[in-house]
C-alpha cells in the first residue's frame, strides 16, 4: 500500500510498505478513509524525536473494516469505524478505571497517514457509526481519533467546572479543541492565548469568550485582568513546551489544577511555585476511548464541530506538503485524503 | 516572653524576647497551652534552610485568648482556640474557595514555641472550643494546628474515595496523620511505608492496614503486590525528598494523583513519567482553616484521635532536647508546654 513515511527531519515520503495483516485474533485492519497530521508529528519533522528512517507515520483515522481477526465480533467488514490512536482491551484495570492509555496490551495506530491501518485490540478499541456517515462528518469523527479527545482530555484533568473560568494554553488544533472541551462543559469564561487571527475564530466558533494576543508577563496581566486578580479555575496546557507550562502556573489560581496534554519537551516542573500556590499539575496521553462514546454522541447530535480544525484537506500523494504547512504554521491541520 | 529561638545549624535555645502586641484590629494574642516541634522545624536546624539568627521558631500552638483587637468580634480573652499554622481573613477569594493557605493576607504563627502567639487575621484564623477542653483532648486539638491538618490536605489533594486503596509515603507525624486521614476517608487498605516499628504501631492505631517496611526497588514491588499489580489509588507523599517523590510516582496507578505536603527540597518532578502514567501532582501548604471544623468535630466526638503522634512532651525549657529528640528519630513529635 502506499504509506507516508519519514526518513529524516523534513523529510517526508510517500513509500510503497507492505499491506498490514491481521497476525493476531484481536486484530483488524481498516480501510482509511481520512487520515491526518498531528502536532505530535512535527516533533520527529523537527528533529526533537528521535527518528527510525522509513517507518510510517500517522496514527489518528477514521474508515471502514476490511478484515477483522477471531476474537473481534463487535465489528465487521463494512463498518464505519473512529480508531482512537492508542489501541486498548477495554477490559483491564486501567480500561476499567477509564485510563485507557495506560492498556496492559496498549498499541498505537502505525499508518494513519496510509491507505490502511492495523489496529491491534480491535474490539475494544475502535466505535463505530450507525451506517456510513454523511461526507460532511467525517472530519470531526476524524477529530474524535485524537484531537479533541486530548482536548477533552486536558479540561477533564483541569477540571474544568459549569461556571468556571477556564484558560487554554496553545492554539494549536488540541488547544481549539480543549476551548471547545471547557465551553461544551460549561465554563463561563474560555480564554485563548493565541496571536494568530485565524486560530482566534476558530476558537471563537468553539466558544472561546476572551482571547489574548499577549505572551510573556502582559499576558499574564492580562489574565489577572480578566480573572478578578484571583487566577484561572483550570488552566489546559496544550503545547508542550516549558514556556507554555510555566505560563500555565503563572495564571493558575491557587487550588487549580493545570490540565496537561503535550507531550513535554524540555520542560522542569516548577516544584515550589506548584506547592506554595498549591496548584496541580495533571494529564498526560488521553484515554481516547473512555471518552468516545459521548464525544461521538455529541458529534451526532450536531453539538459539537470540531472538524472545523482542518483548515486544508489534500490528497494523500500531498502529504510533504500538509508538513511543511503545518510547520510554517500556514495550517492548523491538514486532513488527507488515501482513496 | 519566654520563646524558642534559633541562631544556627542545631542552636536551639530559649531566650527572653518582647511579649507579643496587638498592632492592628485583627490581631490576637494567644497564650499558648501548647505547641509543640514540626517535622519543618527540621529543615532549618539541619542548616537545609536559612536562618535568621536569634529569631522565634514554632507556628503550631493551641491555647486560651489573652487579648483582642477591635475588629475581632467572635473571640473573647479566656476563649480556648486551636490556631491553624497560616492565618486568613476567610473572607478573600482564595478563602471562599477554601485556600486559606493562599489567602490575600496570609500570616504564620511565629512563635509557637513560646508562652504567647501572635495571630494575624484572628477572626478568619482561629477555632474555638465550647468552654475549656479536657486536657487529654489537648494534644489532639494541638496536631489540628498544623499536622492533621496537612495529612489531611494529602489526602484530599490525592482524591482518597471511599474502598480506594491509599499508600502513605513517609512516616512522620504528617506520614502518620495522612494514614488516619485516608483511613477516616474510608479507603479499603491503607498502606504505610515504614521501617520504624514505634511508628508502624501508631499507623496501625490509626488505620493502617499494611505496613511495607522495605525501600527501593522492593518497597515499589510489595506495592505492587498489595495492588494486584495495578499501583496506588492514592499516594500520600509526606516527606518533601526528591526520593519520595519518585517512589510516590512509582507506585501510584495511572489516572491517580500523588498527593504532596512534605515543603519540596531537591526534588525533580519527573513529567515525561507523569505524563506518560497519566499520575498527577496536587498539593501544597494546607489550608487548615478549610478543615478545621470538620476535623475539630471528628476529635470532640472521639472518632480520631490524632494527639497520638505525641509521644514526648517536654516543659519548654527543653526544647533543645526536643529538637534533637526529633532530629535522631528517637521522638515522633515532642509537645511543650510553656507554662
Amino acid at each position: 500500500m502506499r504509506a507516508t513515511t519519514i526518513h529524516a527531519p523534513g523529510d517526508i515520503r510517500i513509500s510503497e510498505v507492505p499491506d498490514p495483516v491481521i497476525s493476531k485474533p484481536t486484530d483488524a485492519i481498516v480501510r482509511v478513509t481520512a487520515g491526518c497530521i498531528c502536532g505530535s508529528d512535527l516533533w520527529p519533522y523537527r528533529g526533537e524525536n528521535e527518528i527510525r528512517a522509513g517507518s510510517t507515520i500517522g496514527h489518528e483515522c477514521v474508515g471502514v473494516v476490511e478484515e477483522v481477526g477471531g476474537e473481534v465480533s463487535s465489528f465487521r467488514p463494512g463498518d464505519f469505524v473512529v480508531v482512537p490512536f492508542c489501541h486498548s482491551d477495554n477490559t483491564c484495570a486501567h480500561c476499567r478505571a477509564g485510563m485507557h492509555s495506560a492498556c496492559d496490551n496498549l498499541g498505537i495506530t502505525a499508518s494513519g497517514q496510509a491507505e490502511y491501518a492495523l489496529v491491534t485490540q480491535a474490539e475494544g478499541t475502535m466505535v463505530k457509526t450507525d451506517g456510513e456517515p454523511d461526507a460532511a462528518l467525517v472530519p470531526s469523527l476524524l477529530a474524535l481519533s485524537d484531537v479533541m479527545a486530548t482536548g477533552w482530555h486536558a479540561a477533564v484533568a483541569a477540571g474544568v467546572r459549569e461556571g468556571s473560568t477556564a484558560v487554554v494554553v496553545g492554539d494549536g488544533a488540541v488547544g481549539l479543541c480543549g476551548v471547545l472541551a471547557a465551553s461544551t462543559m460549561g465554563a463561563e469564561k474560555v480564554v485563548i492565548m493565541s496571536r494568530h487571527q485565524p486560530r482566534q475564530e476558530i476558537a471563537r466558533q468553539f466558544g472561546a469568550t476572551h482571547v489574548v494576543a499577549e505572551r510573556g508577563e502582559e499576558g499574564e496581566a492580562a489574565i489577572r485582568e480578566i480573572t478578578g486578580g484571583v487566577g484561572a479555575d483550570a488552566v489546559l496546557e496544550c503545547v508542550g513546551t516549558d514556556t507554555a507550562i510555566q505560563t500555565a502556573f503563572e495564571i493558575a489560581r491557587p487550588g487549580s489544577t493545570v490540565g496537561f496534554v503535550g507531550v513535554p519537551h524540555g520542560v522542569e516542573l516548577p516544584v515550589r511555585r506548584m506547592f506554595s500556590k498549591n496548584v496541580g499539575l495533571a494529564g498526560g496521553m488521553a484515554p481516547v476511548r473512555a471518552y468516545l462514546p459521548e464525544l461521538l454522541k455529541l458529534v451526532l447530535e450536531g453539538r459539537i464541530n470540531p472538524g472545523l480544525v482542518f483548515d486544508s484537506t489534500l490528497p494523500l500523494s500531498e502529504v510533504a506538503e500538509g508538513y511543511r504547512a503545518m510547520d510554517e504554521r500556514r495550517s492548523v491541520k491538514v486532513l488527507l485524503q488515501p482513496h
